[in-house]
């Protein structure tokens, strides 16, 4: 019986995914526990620090399936972490108190730490799926629609054209930088923490670094270069790298359900029969994903502030502000999560309507291309003069519904110096689209690059 | 398999109550829905507008064991909302068709609004008893601690002495101004929503009123002036009650932890066996609910800030914004209930060491009562006089280690016109503790009528 | 040199009012800071605490005019407050040492509590003001466009019909809630703080709740039942009124830019020459205000959060957490009072084109009416029936862009029931309203007895 | 008259610096305005786009002391944007119409957006400069403390010991990651915006990308692959950044109040005459720094989330979204930079009392070394009978004050196995320091390289 949206039987799929939720689940997060104190021990008894034969049965009782997880609630309710619950049961199963050789010069931060580190590296894999399938459906579609001309529209006003290609672009840039961030930030992030009570390693005499540099090797994760228990920037930029990431699949929702408006209708989320449609009302093309990506963005930023706070530590062992990552980072991997996944479903089905594209550019009466049309007649008339003449033709043709070009045909200080078939091709859209497919051929250009040198091996 | 650290096998009785997630969990949410379609159906009934038969028939069949939640989820996931999916199934239920009366005149949000009023009535009530535990053991130890004495401290060093019952009572005043917010938030928040697609009841012709008072009659619910479906400050301050209330939850555990520190080691959380202790190192007892309500609170105030952006909705049906409540009421909820139960617990059994309270009154050499001092000489030598001279052997006292009195009494000047037994008489911080019982009883005099009146019939 | 956009030469006013920077000024704290000086010296000398000659002097010299700015900056530097260094000023300001009375018994946090307590009350009117003016603003809309059809929008997609009045009236209701919510807080909010080092009044010895409720009554301010130096939910609360204040703007702001679209036109913030407009784009009527009221309202509520995290002090003066204070509430303040300008202004100069409302209701060849026709039908042709029909020909009718009327009349199946004038009737937007006016009626009632009570004498 | 606390005339150099108001003061954003106008036109005007002599006189007249302000915020307020303002103002200084060929094919946002990457940049700087001189006093106190003895603390309770220059190293080492995250988003960020009214370029032909290019080589900024007007994770990630940043001097903060306590009182703020010094308290040493740390570090998270949450931009010129940058981005950096003045002061001037760290060892008599002792006991009694024999004597060392050492001595069965002189070197928390010294040099050694290597030329 969950109560939270998002391990909700119902909304479970819908505000975050399955495998994600895998890797923060209690089984997942144990299994790392086990497998840190396993590997612990296996290089503890490799340096001779512990018995080979407790190294070798703690090894072998560090299974999951043995894991009593009731014990495991209530003895971590009662100490108020569950590291030394996991540790007393793989004692409770190895033989001849070789158990007692398990957790050797570890502290609880250590293993929770370490682990959570797995989990940001399963976790990032996933988000980092999940983006280069959403930079690939971008990528497609500015290739697709490289020359298709829409408005653009500055302030919810149509202003000047350009392509759905661009706007994919500009987005497609985005993914790119995201990208990047990922790739510093790994190295960065992924590393382990061994350092016993107050990071000092105090327990283990002159041995800890070894036994440090040899559990991390297990691990395949970085060696910290000192204790970070209370030093938290590495989470914090895992929530920062998160926000900024759903930020921006904020935004393509924002564009899609701004798309979709009845008067708009030049995008829409894939159609699946019954989804986002209305039983009384047929001309209803309901947004979906739209909305769940707004919501789960809203809330992975509040988290990411939560995160940020989380840094304000005390001393060696911080006393409330790691609790809130136990909650925080959990709910920013997992809302992440289903603002990709809806992101993704949502741009490699998305359905554009060119001929509508078309038609709304010319709701204005040729309006939206003004300037253009100011350009064109300024060698003509004088630039100032062809700014004032065409502001108030296109008032007209706002006013009047008659279109631009017949205005513009039928005044006579335009048509002393200017054609009629001139004056059409200033007036099409299509004609004033700009750099827009250079620059989508140079992002183009750069996916081509990144994308590849991303895949990791 | 849970993910979140609030619905977490091992976790959710930590950081959240049973109680509380049985209110936001999916069987009790549907459970609403099924009493409100029933209600509605029995309320049409009566008024003539569905068949009798239709009302009887429906009413029967809103039973939750009826619910295929598997195929709940995937209609959900379908259609992006879970009441068409429910009332599917209701139909299916209904013999002869009769199912088609159901949810008649009514839209999607008027039941998920009415359903989220109906978890908000209920989780106020589970609220307000953990309230009313914290308030009552807060004035409790008012009472008790009227007049031990403890060292106040400003910027965390020790400034005059205060005493203990009355550090509790400056709590319990914000406990009870909580609840006085409580009192004015319930009728104003605790309103249904039945309003149709856009708000106008339009499907019901001129009966929607009589249904919509009808229902909020069955339902014990305010009648909504208007429709809110996009107007949401009611749920807005919910949040702001919840982050209210957690905040001086906060600054309890505050409190505590710097008091439970090892060089202070004034007040303990309750002591249970193994709680809070370390296997190796005997000295410590850590603080264990602080950190947690540390933790939950300080996510409970970003869900707050999620839940006032939830607000900032468009037109009749918000497209994103309403999804951030589905989120973040729930985890708002979940987390509150945590930090009231843990406060709760803590204060209840909250342990006050009165010997160590008074022996750190002493720490400062008598500095803590130099401020007494120097008032008690005023008259004799001149306030500015006064004020120097003590000051001056203030600091002697603090960095040789004697006594203040001794250094007072051995003064020249003070002697001349103070005795010792005087001397001493100022020197003791248990006379310096102003009018910290007169206030105490203030409180406590509040509480005596607060506390009964609260108690809702 | 200003650095803030708060504060900037070019920004202020677009962000903020003259009259809330007032409130917030130096000069303005300050003069608080004298008055309640110079109040307590006036108490204290009637009741014989300080000499009358003192009191005299010292109120005399409490006067913003002779405060050295420079200096008190210096001084607040070193101190770390600013209290000690005005106490110092007017020290040095009275004659014969006099001024050593001044201050007598309080601590610094007691007068700058206090003081942020009267900016509160003045900067609460200013709020009330413009927050009457945006009520009276939306109650004339609702009365004069009480009976104007508009497309009502759900999900951004239209739905059915409502009517404009309506959809302000919605938000009337809103800003009836919010008056509620002022008039509940402000006796508990509006609450002084006398209270002494660390609360207990003991350097005053009995006289101490005498003073605290003289000076209360001078300053016109509710008595404190105990100190609350750290325990700020009073602040949080005008924090969270705030935040739930201009979320329901916010709102207002987002259904204003979505009207402006190019594609939807039918409602404008108000027209200045020059305002909104461009030099090469004169279809365009850019949003402002609107903008405006989006960013200082998103940035209200994570200031929200902030003065909720304020709450979580220490002891009896809190090490950090009072400093978010001085800095989030002049910005909360600020930040609201341009928002509320901005939508004062925007609403009382709203421009509607209901010309456009009505033609944009035919946008979708009648299909916003499908629901209205499907009732109608029901009775001649069986609900399921006429459902299945119309769902049908709306969709035909999107599809062909012929008049949903047109294509109903050449049904066989319809026309052999109905004729076309009823059908006619059924296609008319306007006749589906449902009781959009007598809402609009229960809401403008309730704004009759309320805007009225809410006037303060 | 400032209103804003970072504005304010009294509080402006606590919670910001004079530098960084410079950079976001109206006369230096104008000041880049100009900047770019006139690099604009210089490279036009080399390209042969605009007449020679029109970028002469454009480049001439773009002097910050032409430009009225006072018409300035009149034309601001009216269109929205300051831009076009100033825009105007430099046509009217300009000769023969000349002025008409300035802000060639630019948009509003373009001018804009560049002027706050070059605001950045030049805040950065000064981040970068007040971030080195806190490594480097980090750096010091890490080498000077290297081998001083103090409690090591966990959840606020004394735990094992540790050195005061491991706790300085730890922190260094954030410091050190931030360095590497500065360097990493430099390039990625300080990339410039032309692109024209939706990012097309449309008004300037094929020369677009030949003028972006030469004027973004004239700023000194990166070219920008594509348009950014509405995806702005460059701004989000600045403000990541400096959250981070913010979190780990937040950090340090704590931790000084903390140390500064009467009962701990191991490490101070910097003495300054006065400073944090009570009139009538001569015991009090209050904290200053660590509390502006406190508050400014929690303010910057909360507009961190602010500014991912103007991620959110609506198509190709946000309505409101952006706006939001334009009030938190300088508030972010000003508040980071009172963060990290107060920061470096403190750590520059801290006083470190090593006589009380090793005092407060002590306090505990002897628990604090029970892990060292049962280590040490454990080869002579077995690991489990040491473990419970030491257990139980350091209670009994806590509950009667005797020595640790003097019990172990008395007690048969240690004494029958180990001569107290050993027992005390056990006892001795000075040899139980771990590897703190090694990890503090491992810390050392990567600041001696990046430290250099962040020198930039």
């Amino acid at each position: 019986m969950p109560a939270t949206a998002l391990d909700s039987i119902i909304f479970r799929d819908i505000f975050s995914t399955p495998e994600m939720r895998l890797v923060f689940s209690d089984e997942y997060r144990t299994t790392c526990y086990l497998e840190i104190e396993a590997a612990l021990a296996r290089v503890q008894g490799r340096l001779g620090i512990i018995p080979p034969e407790a190294a070798r049965e703690i090894d072998n009782k560090c299974k999951l399936e043995n894991i009593d997880f009731a014990k495991l609630k209530t003895t971590t309710e009662r100490i108020g972490y569950p590291i030394l619950g996991v540790v007393q049961q793989i004692v409770g199963f190895c033989d001849k108190g070789l158990g007692e050789w398990c957790h050797w010069g570890a502290t609880t931060q250590d293993i929770t730490d370490t682990a959570t580190i797995m989990q940001i590296r399963s976790a990032l894999d996933l988000v980092e799926a999940d983006m280069e399938r959403v930079a690939a459906a971008l990528a497609k579609l500015s290739r697709q629609y490289r020359d298709t001309p829409m408005a653009g529209r500055s302030n919810l006003q149509q202003a000047v054209p350009l392509t759905f290609g661009f706007k994919c672009a500009c987005l497609l840039a985005a993914m790119q930088r995201h990208r990047a961030r990922l790739a510093e930030l790994r190295p960065r992030v992924l590393v382990g923490e061994f350092a016993g009570a107050v990071g000092t390693l105090a327990s283990l005499g002159k041995d800890g670094l070894k036994v440090q540099q040899g559990l991390m090797h297990e691990l395949k994760l970085g060696q910290p270069e000192i204790a970070w228990h209370t030093v938290r920037d590495r989470i914090g930029e895992v929530g920062c790298f998160l926000g900024l990431l759903t930020g921006t699949l904020g935004k393509i929702s924002m564009d899609v359900k701004l798309l979709m408006q009845t008067e708009v209708a030049e995008v829409f989320e894939p159609f699946h029969e019954g989804r986002g449609s209305s039983s009384t009302m047929p001309q209803k093309r309901n947004p979906i994903s739209s909305l769940y990506i707004h919501s789960t963005a809203a809330l992975v930023r509040q988290n990411t502030a939560a995160l940020l706070e989380a840094a304000v530590a005390d001393h060696e062992r911080s006393t409330g502000p790691w609790e809130i990552e136990w909650i925080a980072l959990p709910e920013t991997f997992l809302l992440a999560s289903g603002t990709l996944r809806q992101t993704r479903d949502m741009v490699e089905g998305l359905q554009v309507d060119a001929a509508r594209m078309r038609a709304n550019l010319d709701l204005t009466g040729g309006a939206i291309v003004s300037e253009q049309v100011m350009m064109g007649l300024g060698p003509h008339l004088g630039r100032q003069r062809a700014h004032d003449l065409v502001y108030d033709i296109c008032r007209e043709a706002a006013t009047t519904g008659r279109p631009l070009v017949d205005l513009l045909a039928a005044n006579a200080e335009i048509s002393a110096h200017v054609k009629r078939a001139e004056l059409e091709k200033m007036c099409d859209p299509a004609n004033y689209l700009g750099l827009a497919g250079e620059m989508v051929d140079r992002v183009l250009a750069i996916e081509a690059k990144g994308a590849s040198s991303s895949r990791r091996t």
